[in-house]
């Protein structure tokens, strides 16, 4: 399961980060979900293997223009470019509502199948090789968390217990492990889930939207393997800003995630303030957040950048995989340089 | 008087193009103008030394995606920056009612001062040094060309007249020259238009929409310098494609040119089906364009890309300065390498 950051600056872009979107992609797939769409999400996939035609579902946490001014450009491309896929959007009504006056408005033409679902927290989608619940934040106007359940796992067969109950192999034998009950010519019926267990444990991403509250992702966070969270400011900046932006900090974040056992954690929407690289005394750098983050967290903690890939592996472990931007101009074959080389990138 | 081009793609953005945008800005001023702004234009600027906080006016051709889906984003970031002076945006009234949409549906709070004027023929704006005025072109949704002519040019005196009528040097010389009459101490009245004249012709440039009709342009180019016009095809794709999208060939808009006398013709937003460095052996080569073009005007002919900062001089003629993406990499004061070395760029 692979998770790829397309932005990750709050508010405003720089020339280091854009604005918030992030792509998850189920292992072995082509298709992928993404999570948020500020504007020129569809600039930064032309730098990522990550196809706007394989694309399947489009969940915005909340309408803010950082997070979906990008959606009716990518909406466009993808019909420009012959999409006749369908695509669920999922977000609240007001994104909803903001996308038809664009479309009436600006004279574009969707001809592809484009569903929208008003996210809820009834909301239970089973798409792109996940089960998608909507979890609601606390934010200056309804913001939503999206939990990514991994579905479709392969079975393996029990056969300790197969061999127990004297059931002899055959063509059943695939057909439970393909989820199907069978029946045995001597009448025995044989249910699935007995006889199987999925290969590995569901993995589970949560990723929340602007949210000044990690607490109430105490639910949605439980059993999950990773949460990426925004962590706009350190407490100190938050403190000095005021609560009006209902923003989070690190502490806040990386308190949460201590208390709710979540063995990875991943900041991003990041205030621009911070910097990758602090050249004069008053800049403030982006260690600040992870220094932060740590003395309140020992898990493995990341934050991202844009362009980086993550993979959550089968064992419910996260892992810097590469800066797909940075990393895609290394000439194949080719030596890694130092700058090049994909780094091991966690504490 | 610079023109830089921000996007010069058509429709969707390429990793070399993005989506259409023009600045032009004045000579000694850091005020200039944007002529349409689609997707990411706040990005590309990021890579500039154009300030949107030092913008004063954007006018958007029409109400097409890739020419004004940048806007909001760009009016936000200007917003959480700080800006307070007033912006004035020209636009056809349907990009006017999808601004309020969006502002609107997006809790998107603009306090500095933004004044709408609905394009129209009788449109005659003096502002950031430029008296600009609007021209309908013909496309599939209404669309407009914008002619900038440059004003504030100083005078200078002529010595001889004043000689000649016997008026001595005083204080009044530089009232005449600062477009002020005067009055004599013996009672004469001087004209101050009677005594002075421009230092430099005043430069013009008309930056036109999509447009299928480049003739319609006839009088909005009398006198014109440059004209900045979209060619989307060769005339063997337009007619390949057919005439529906509504756009036009090089060759159609270099035989406009050549009838119209026009020193100097740039041209964009060209078809990503066109690519800088042809790979295989069906990719087309923007070269194409170009070769078409000049077999039908001989001026000056240019072909746009992003990044690309030209001045038009005092004498009319406009001149390639530099890249201002790649050649800002360049270390001051180190030997230019081929690569980031600003080069003559015209036919």
């Amino acid at each position: 399961m692979q998770i790829t950051f397309l932005g990750t600056s709050s508010g405003v872009p720089s020339r280091q980060r854009n604005v918030s979107a992030t792509a998850i992609q189920p292992e072995k797939s082509r298709h992928w979900a993404l999570v948020d769409c500020g504007e020129a999400t569809q600039h930064q996939l032309l730098h990522t293997p990550l196809s706007p035609q394989k694309l399947s579902i489009v969940l915005i946490t909340h309408r803010h223009g950082d997070h979906c001014y990008g959606l009716p450009g990518l909406l466009a491309s993808c019909q420009l470019n012959g999409r006749t896929e369908p695509l669920t959007l999922v977000a609240p009504e007001a994104v909803w509502r903001y996308l038809q006056a664009v479309i009436e408005l600006t004279d574009l033409h969707i001809t592809y199948p484009l569903q929208f679902v008003a996210v809820n927290s009834a909301l239970s989608l089973n798409i792109a090789g996940f089960r998608i619940t909507a979890h609601p934040l606390s934010h200056r106007v309804p913001s939503w968390a999206y939990r990514f359940e991994e579905t479709g796992i392969p079975k393996k067969l029990n056969l300790a217990r197969l061999k127990e109950d004297g059931i002899p192999s055959g063509h059943h034998y695939a057909c439970l492990q393909a989820g199907e009950d069978v029946e045995l010519p001597d009448g025995r019926v044989l249910n699935s889930a007995e006889y199987t267990f999925d290969s590995w444990s569901a993995r589970t991403v949560v990723i929340a939207g602007d949210n000044d509250t990690p607490e109430l992702l105490s639910e949605a966070c439980r059993g999950a393997d990773l949460l990426v969270h925004e962590s706009t400011y350190t407490q100190e900046v938050l403190e000095h800003v005021g609560p009006e932006p209902q923003h989070s900090s690190a502490e806040r974040v990386a308190r949460f995630a201590a208390s709710a056992g979540l063995r990875n954690l991943m900041l991003t929407h990041f205030s621009p303030r911070y910097l990758k690289k602090a050249r004069k005394k008053r800049d403030r750098s982006i260690e600040e957040i992870r220094h932060e983050a740590r003395l309140h967290y020992s898990g493995r903690l990341f934050l991202a950048e844009d362009f980086e890939a993550y993979v959550l592996d089968r064992n419910g472990r996260c892992h810097y995989v590469q800066n797909l931007k940075r990393d895609h101009h290394r000439q194949p074959g080719k030596q890694s340089s130092t700058r090049g080389a994909p780094v091991k990138k966690e504490e």
